[in-house]
């Protein structure tokens, strides 16, 4: 009998060109692939939530695939991360009704993006967050992130992809906080369009430095001109933070 | 004219064999005099304020030497930094006093080591903390950990090294704090015995265990006997984190 299974994982994107399959390179979704075949000692294939790029990481990420195989459900995780690098982990499993799909069944997506302020870099932030040098202006930041928050045409804040249907998302929340030297920019939204996350940094960077006004996203958003936009923040300081199904689905992260 | 300067330096020490050069291994030193003896256009000989096994990490680190370069004081950093791989950083230089000695000067000196609980490894903490499966009761370790402040005789906490003149040092603080799943035990110290901090860290995970009571550690130090203490636990999990000298020296790290 198939069964659905879906994982919940982290990793750290650092060494890997970003989760998606390519040939001549190493992804996140070809190591973990490897790994459940192995394991399940049958041809896997594995459906991630979203591609992330080379270098960003995922704190939370969904992925399922169908296995015949009888393995207990608690014995997943373990015996997946046996399998597994240092730096991917896989936190938990579940079984899933056979409709569940990580990226079609997504009601929110959060993306978070580290940022740490100090005039040396960190040894133990390096690849881990954005280092930056200069002040940061907190309110003026947060004043700008304000404005990303609703439905809009995004397509100000992205770099071109796979074509898709629509640029209008909805953006939930665009929370920046700080704790110490570290910057957190926490973006929710039922959708993310490519880069969008990081194009996003990007364009606060530039209000944190006084290039943009708080007041002039609107403008920038309504323009639909990415070149008005911030450039596309590094991939280093992004993580993907918390992945969101319909409660049917029982997909509960546990703590 | 010779001046004698004074760095604060941190480093991630997952790709180094230590503080110390030595032939045919990458250390902290190492490239540290590399970097400095190019920078300076003159051979540097760098005294550091302690050896630093393999894969310790320091947040905090002072290292000295002589030069005759005239190279303002507040560039000798950013210097430094340009010179140097990611994973060290230079935080800051002084000019001392010509009597100053990292290790003979040094009045206390702050150790301190991260755990974190999980039934899974967290790819983010892989190097940086000793992954820890089992439920671990923080107020029993903490009993335990009360037991070596004070003056004792540490030789049952050490491993054998460069022999010394006295075993015997004062431990100033060992608290043990927990926030979120990382346990943090804060040691410090008017000196530190080779291994000592490791030793007294693999005896709290032992207490942690149930395999020694917080009772016995006052027998185990008196016993000056190192089988009845813990294992030495892994370098990875452990961190410079203070070094402090008597104020004259001006050496304060800006936050």
């Amino acid at each position: 009998m198939m069964r659905k299974i879906a994982i919940i994982l982290s990793y750290d994107g650092t060494n890997y060109h970003g989760w998606q399959m390519q040939a001549n390179s190493v992804s996140i979704q070809g190591v973990l692939t490897s790994a459940a075949s192995s394991l399940f000692n049958e041809e896997i294939k594995i459906t991630g939530c979203g591609r992330t790029d080379s270098g960003v990481h995922a704190k939370m990420y969904v992925a399922s695939f169908d296995t015949s195989s009888k393995i207990p459900l608690d014995r997943i995780a373990y015996g997946l991360n046996s399998m597994l690098p240092p730096d991917i982990s896989v936190k938990c499993a579940f079984v899933v009704d056979d409709e569940f799909h990580p990226v079609h069944s997504c009601i929110e997506k959060e993306y978070t993006y580290y940022i740490y302020t100090d005039t040396v870099r960190d040894p133990f932030l390096e690849n881990r967050a954005l280092h930056y040098r200069y002040p940061f202006d907190l309110e003026r930041v947060r004043a700008a992130a304000a404005h990303f928050v609703g439905t809009h045409d995004f397509s100000s804040v992205r770099s071109l992809g796979t074509p898709v249907k629509s640029t209008v998302r909805t953006v939930f929340k665009c929370d920046v906080t700080k704790e110490n030297n570290i910057i957190s920019v926490r973006i929710s939204a039922n959708g993310f369009l490519y880069n969008m996350a990081r194009a996003i940094v990007g364009t606060l960077l530039d209000v944190a430095s006084g290039k943009i006004s708080p007041e002039d996203i609107p403008d920038i958003l309504k323009s639909c001109d990415r070149s008005r936009a911030g450039a596309t923040a590094p991939a280093h300081g992004l993580y993907m933070t918390n992945v969101v199904y319909p409660e049917r689905f029982g997909l509960k992260q546990e703590d």
